[in-house]
């Protein structure tokens, strides 16, 4: 049972994100071009009830992204554009009634809300005491399973430095962001223990796997 | 002929060079570990009189970087240690008596110092008028040869910005820097008209070209 950040694009230039996100970019400007890879996936076209599909590498990682995954986090960003206080409880997420996470999902926020139960197994549990108490939630919730870190970038920083993730899998894509969200900007990788275990070729990324030294 | 970047590695977090570079460290501290792909080449070896070396893709690389070059640019903290005024001739690159160059190597500098005139068809000259006035020398001597530049960092960021550099092969390697010089930090790779036209997977690196759009 490991805490892994999976499937997580990253431009050449180090950014995971684009700049100005809102409701018609919730990748930020320029941040599809992150997911190039996965769009085009078997996998991504699937979660999507879409026949057809690219099944090279860059499929087989889409895939394992999802298997054995018992419960998720994610940050507030992550899950809408709504900034502070939670006005009502219309918003549900960017995934409509039933979001590709068949798991429970925990919300980082400092603002509490009702538990929210979508279609297809997905529930939302907003969290508000921190990043160490969403984890232990979601360890309990995914019993033998892993807990994956969905992102965004702050939220991964966040668990980097307090070095509790385990495993990462990035796809590096060859593009330039510019602007948006850093991942490694003043983060000590090296200091906080994690290095490259393996890179695989893909189509569209270059797949990285990055572990925490025991 | 072309202003090209060649063989240039680059960390997972974006770091060209470790810090403290000094006379026992020329690629400052951690700094090889970027070079692995190609100390382990049979072009490394052939440039340092050794036999045997790696002959896949890494290599093929490497020997890109070598052909049609017919000058080559440095700053001044890529030719070696002494900063400020020069207080000696006394200090003639990392290289010996014959460097691996066997061209012109503009050298940027503040300080002048008189032409210097090596082994092997290598001569370092010695510029005080800025990176434009660099690149104007080196490729008159060039010919219908192409400029190199060599590095480091700082000089590449230079160029860069002033748009000069036409194409870019840079060597991304599996591993965290977290400290030193960092290539992309604070530049607008996409609005200066870069964009990554290749990947080539090798043994131990990545390899990216990049070329400014027409």
């Amino acid at each position: 049972m490991k805490v892994a950040v999976l499937s997580f694009g990253v431009s050449l230039d180090g950014f995971s994100a684009g700049p100005m996100q809102d409701l018609q970019n919730p990748l930020g400007r320029g941040g599809p071009e992150l997911f190039e890879w996965f769009f085009n996936s078997r996998m991504w076209r699937r979660m999507h009830g879409l026949d057809g599909g690219e099944t090279g590498i860059d499929n087989q990682m889409a895939e394992r992204g999802f298997v054995g995954v018992g419960a998720w986090i994610l940050g507030r960003n992550m899950f809408g554009p709504v900034r502070g206080p939670w006005p009502d409880e219309n918003w549900k997420g960017w995934w409509g009634d039933e979001p590709p996470y068949h798991t429970p999902v925990f919300v980082l926020t400092h603002h509490p809300r009702p538990l929210l139960t979508m279609k297809g197994g997905t529930e939302f549990r907003f969290v508000t005491e921190g990043i160490e108490a969403a984890l232990e939630q979601a360890k309990a919730a995914a019993g033998s399973g892993d807990v994956r870190i969905g992102g965004g970038v702050a939220t991964i920083r966040q668990y980097l430095q307090a070095r509790l993730i385990d495993e990462m899998h990035l796809a590096l894509r060859p593009v330039f962001m510019s602007a948006g969200e850093n991942l490694w900007h003043g983060l000590d990788m090296r200091g906080l223990g994690y290095e490259c275990a393996e890179v695989i070729p893909g189509e569209r990324a270059t797949h990285v796997i990055v572990r925490r030294r025991g």
